[in-house]
């Protein structure tokens, strides 16, 4: 690809959006979809989205909005999702053109529901996309940072070390530092289990334990993700890189984590049932820590150990006292 | 040593008061030597210390209070010092008792200046104790969650294991929990490096940087902690232990870590002078970060790769202005 490739970003949240400002800085046009008009139509207007980093000033000339799919797909070499792994299967429903020929993006930032698998594996094995074909975008990196222009280093992770080269080249700016990575697999396990452990930090501060025990919580986290990812795909990576580490303390340490906030209310006390309904959106990592805990369990006698991850399925599953929970996890951190 | 021990406690500061209360849960007795004399009396007829942690109450019948350093050192077979660095060796040039039969265990974050040793090394050398009666108590513990009783790690290192036992059993209760490593170098070093780093941190959140860059910075500091320790004392450690780990994240986020106050005072602005100036104590990340640089300096060949130590070094000692620093230690990060 000697020319200047055609971006395309999926989704119309903070994430996307943060996205499509980065991209903006280098490229003369983005296609960008998002399925709610209204919000296409303010962005046509008035510059901004309406609904996410609201701050962000477009220049619309450089936009090409579209609330129709295929359209944006169709016309862009590379694309970017950026939507929750909730929603990603019935968006790609909606498509009506292959997806096989292009290389794909995932900034999101979980597991597909019904299929239990991340996003990389659900576009190989359900669109034909090879692998060095199919890269992730991780953090640690918070949106809401990347409209104020503040210092960001995002990790870009592809089999293909020129695919992910490509978009470093058109991601990177004055405010954004790129590196690549070829733990495709680990780094996008990274971003899903940081939504999970964020849940039990929120799940910790809601129950009243302090500073303390939330950096005792973080330091036994980043052992039982290393565990986690290694029994998942072996290769030498380390695991106190930013999109590993630095990506579990953005998200474990945010006050503003919708993760966080989650779990907090369920250490308040609020039931599973009322927290996710008090939430206009229901956390990633609510899916997420089902997802791990069922995907570790089938690994039976390789399972790796991971109290953190049991601890939250149990409260949020099966409708265990966190009080009590925490009690015992407690013993089993060091 | 069948019989219950017997503990003193050299200091009047903070993290002294919660090793007190600590010990007073399990202990009849517990001799506590401060040199402020207005604080001791007001202990002994208020039953609080005054200046630190003064919504502890202690049952004075359990202490035995005193102003002579003598006093409290002949009395006991296990002498716990928790005072600033800066002031260790003022205090030790008071004694006039020989410290080589007692066991030593040093709840000092920081490198005694007038030796540039860590206080370990400092205890050995200067007072001709052997190792194995040198152990360190680290956290991540603020003394401030462990006044409010809550759950707090707390890592006893010590060459000999049954020296750190037994601190052990006399530390644990409802709301500590210990345990032990052999890791007296390594953990010692983690305890001064943190305080840089945390400095670092401030630095950064002065200068305007976010939680994004925050994040990528303390990945970076404890990649180059775990460098900085291989190079002075290699054994097989897991850098992302509480110890370690755990006691860099909850000093560098929190808000009232008197080193990220005053690297967060230079990087809004005040010269270094007046930083130490406003702060009625110099943080010990200060003197830490002459030490770090120095000691790793001197290694030549075999220095460690410390960009953040010497970023921090060059706005601390050789006037460098901080925003250029930062600019550039942001190249070397990632």
């Amino acid at each position: 690809m000697e020319n200047t490739p055609t971006f395309a970003v999926i989704g119309g949240g903070s994430w996307a959006t943060a996205i499509v400002k980065m991209l903006c800085e280098n490229l003369d046009h983005v296609h960008w979809y998002m399925r709610n008009e209204i919000a296409l139509e303010h962005i046509r207007k008035e510059d901004h989205n309406p609904n996410y980093l609201s701050s962000v000033e477009f220049d619309v000339n450089q936009l090409k909005l579209t609330s129709n799919i295929d359209e944006a797909v169709s016309a862009a070499d590379i694309i970017i999702f950026a939507i929750p792994s909730a929603f990603l299967k019935s968006e790609l429903d909606k498509l009506s053109i292959p997806l096989k020929d292009k290389i794909i993006f995932s900034a999101i930032k979980g597991i597909v529901p019904e299929t239990s698998l991340i996003v990389g594996e659900h576009f190989n094995e359900h669109y034909e996309i090879p692998f060095e074909n199919i890269g992730v975008i991780t953090g640690p990196c918070h949106a809401e940072e990347v409209a104020l222009e503040r210092l960001s280093y995002i990790t870009i992770a592809c089999a293909n070390e020129d695919n992910a080269k490509l978009l470093v080249k058109y991601l990177n700016s004055d405010y954004i530092k790129c590196k690549t990575s070829e733990d495709i697999i680990g780094t996008e396990h990274a971003a899903m289990l940081k939504n999970i452990y964020a849940i039990a930090a929120g799940i910790a501060h809601g129950l009243g334990y302090g500073d303390n025990f939330q950096s005792v919580l973080m330091s036994n986290a980043i052992r039982e993700m290393k565990r986690y990812i290694k029994k998942t795909y072996k290769m030498k990576r380390n695991i106190n890189d930013s999109a590993y580490l630095g990506d579990l303390l953005v998200t474990g340490y945010s006050v503003f984590s919708r993760n966080r906030m989650f779990g907090n209310m369920i250490g308040k006390g609020y039931t599973v049932k009322s927290a996710k309904m008090e939430m206009s959106m229901v956390a990633e990592g609510y899916y997420a820590a089902k997802s791990a805990y069922e995907i570790n369990k089938a690994k039976k006698k390789k399972k790796a150990k991971t109290p953190i991850i049991n601890a939250v399925y149990s409260i949020l599953y099966e409708n265990k006292n966190p009080k009590k929970v925490f009690l015992k996890l407690t013993d089993k951190l060091d």
